[in-house]
């Protein structure tokens, strides 16, 4: 560290210089997918005033909040108009209250050792997975699948730039969008089950494997569950922390977006469990865990109260409940888009433990004249495959998201019209 | 980008590896400040079990959240509860009825040339002051003032290591603990004022020194103005906007966790003026703004939606009154303070147009050896100088931020005791 002792004037010194940006920004792709999506629908929707176009594009929920955590909220806001009862700065890391409330009945009541200080609340996954960058170093490797969700891709280019050092696993038709098992130097690798985009899920066996790989490499797993509560076939594992020594190898991000709807509201965990440790460079060896609570206690300062005593109802027997019944909704939509597209005789992927729908392309149309016909024929939106990778061209994602209603009468017009 | 066609076993490939930390984390220093506080506090209290400790060490509010920000949560909870007022995703740069709010308020009305379009709202300034390393280039020389705010410091650190690119303003008596205008090479600097934990202030003059040296030298202030709601004074600016040409040399961070009492309920925004622009190493001019809101689509996901209602709320008229009662009501505490002290012959700074207290040890005292006195002999916590850097070393922290009726007690103890 430098001291500076100031006397002359700055103009008298000849040193001129100017500040510097992170330029690995500008390996970003300039255009974002869903901007261009919306700027195509607004086009549409003036040149077609009477058009009812149904969207099925971005994975937002739409169904309001559930009783049980519009309670708890109206409880919490009241605590903080008395004196007696309010709450200033909470613990970085998340009130006890709930952590303790996810380690039990997320992991524990599964049969998952995983405790409340190996969680960590935060204000999204989206968030924490960008943000976990913050604590690795910038000369790993660092591999996500293609196509991929592009949070983690634009998250990478802002910490690696165009460089060598990031990776494509590469999904298609071929391995059923499940990447294999690298055989080259990877130090970290994000991946995301059930899947966005395409909805597909890995079993147990395949999970083992890239667990087993790992660890035999050293390599990290960064592991985003942001669906897990659409599980609904036993053989596919919730958490990457069911499968036995994952807690030496991975990080496992949990939202409470898609399960309890709190897209606006915004609460999600990230667990790093304790036993995670690699080696620095002077040949100690380093928590993760204690380095996620450095970083969350410097740059971030909790979720606030009322957020988490809404997350805290959704633990309750009432609010358990009141999940299953979102999980039914959507997922009975995501039935109809995939029983109706499978009886055209079309190929779908997804949609059986996941919200969203992942179908080929009918008639060999590339991705965005899909997206053209779709619009234009049936007044649906969903999203261009080729938007979340090379590998996507030629396919198309739906979500369950929208209304029963509307979600049927998109599968009726598709029928009619396409 | 690196292409990978994956197909022998990985267990055949020689190579293994390790995945690798941002060795910068370890150079903090592993013990928190306030930590080793709350711990010297519990000591103290398992021994002193009847001890009524008067807490005026750590900056949070104490006073509940105001009538018309309740009663906008509860409002905005409820269309959160009903399908067709349902909220889910928002923009990531915050809502325009917000922004709006604040643009026109806080600056057009107060003569600031500010837009909606140059606000971006979050989840607090410590994430902002943290997260904006993000979009800065890791060979910028970062200045910050000594003492300063822990997390200016530690951030740096994250960003930089233990590197000669980090660099220390000296604050003390002579120069009134306002730092002088740096002549050697500087890209960015952290500057805080009202100033936390100094509470020194900055007029119109001394701030438009820092300015015209930033637009010389093509240097970026980080300019951190969370507490500007305590300036009494009409000659200290409340935004670094109000000097002339500011908007192509700042960025400004302000919060509503002091003025209005949000620090667990988390609102905050970050102004980056369109005009705000850098070379790249390709000689194209960069807008930091359009770069902070490719950061935040990125990595955020937008505050809350009842949050940024019940920060609307503090915009209106019943808001605004509400929140120049809760600043009158700390700064009463302020002034019982610094009355107080003052008249004990002690030496005092800050306490006239900020909410903390910065006294000169009495008896040559060090910091922490008056922190001891403090709680052994008046049961009183406060924060010692030297937890902000080496030139708080015979300094010391009190904040106007407990109730009235302990801060005359806090006062009266320490003119008995001491």
């Amino acid at each position: 560290m430098h001291i500076l002792f100031l006397r002359e004037s700055y103009k008298n010194s000849s040193i001129r210089y100017m500040f510097k940006i992170n330029e690995n920004y500008l390996h970003l792709s300039r255009s974002y997918l869903f901007s261009t999506i919306s700027k195509k629908v607004d086009e549409f929707a003036l040149s077609n005033p009477n058009a009812d176009i149904i969207r099925l594009g971005i994975g937002d929920v739409t169904q309001p909040l559930s009783p049980s955590v519009i309670d708890s909220m109206h409880k919490s806001v009241d605590e903080m108009s008395r004196k007696e009862t309010f709450r200033g700065y909470g613990p970085e890391q998340g009130y006890k209250f709930l952590r303790e409330k996810i380690a039990t009945t997320d992991f524990q009541k599964r049969g998952v050792k995983i405790d409340a200080d190996e969680i960590f609340i935060s204000d999204g996954s989206k968030s924490d997975t960008g943000n976990i960058c913050d604590i690795l170093g910038d000369s790993n490797t660092i591999a996500i699948t293609n196509p991929v969700y592009p949070v983690y891709l634009d998250t990478t280019i802002m910490r690696l730039g165009n460089s060598n050092n990031l990776m494509l696993l590469e999904c298609n038709e071929e391995n059923g969008f499940l990447p294999d098992i690298p055989v080259k130097s990877i130090d970290v690798v994000y991946l995301c089950y059930p899947n966005n985009p395409t909805g597909t899920v890995m079993n147990r066996i395949k999970l083992k494997q890239w667990v087993d790989w790992a660890l035999y490499n050293n390599s990290l797993i960064l592991f985003d569950a942001a669906y897990e509560a659409y599980i609904k076939d036993d053989e596919i594992p919730k958490s990457i922390f069911e499968i036995e020594n994952a807690e030496n190898c991975a990080i496992e991000f949990r939202s409470f977006s898609k399960n309890a709807g709190f897209t606006g509201l915004r609460c999600s965990y990230t667990v790093v469990p304790k036993a995670l440790k690699t080696m620095s460079s002077n040949g100690e060896k380093q928590s993760l865990n204690m380095l996620w609570g450095r970083r969350q206690a410097t740059k971030f300062n909790g979720a606030p109260y009322i957020v988490q005593r809404a997350a805290e109802a959704v633990y309750s027997i009432e609010g358990q409940k009141e999940v299953g019944d979102f999980i039914s909704y959507y997922m009975n939509n995501a039935d109809v888009i995939r029983n109706g597209l499978i009886k055209k005789g079309w190929t779908v992927y997804g949609g059986e433990n996941a919200p969203y729908i992942w179908l080929k392309c009918p008639d060999e149309n590339d991705s965005w004249s899909f997206f053209d016909q779709l619009l234009e024929k049936c007044h649906i939106v969903g999203t261009p495959g080729v938007g979340f990778g090379s590998n996507g061209e030629g396919f198309f994602r739906l979500t369950a998201f929208n209304s029963y209603e509307k979600t049927v009468e998109a599968v009726e017009r598709i029928n009619t019209h396409l």
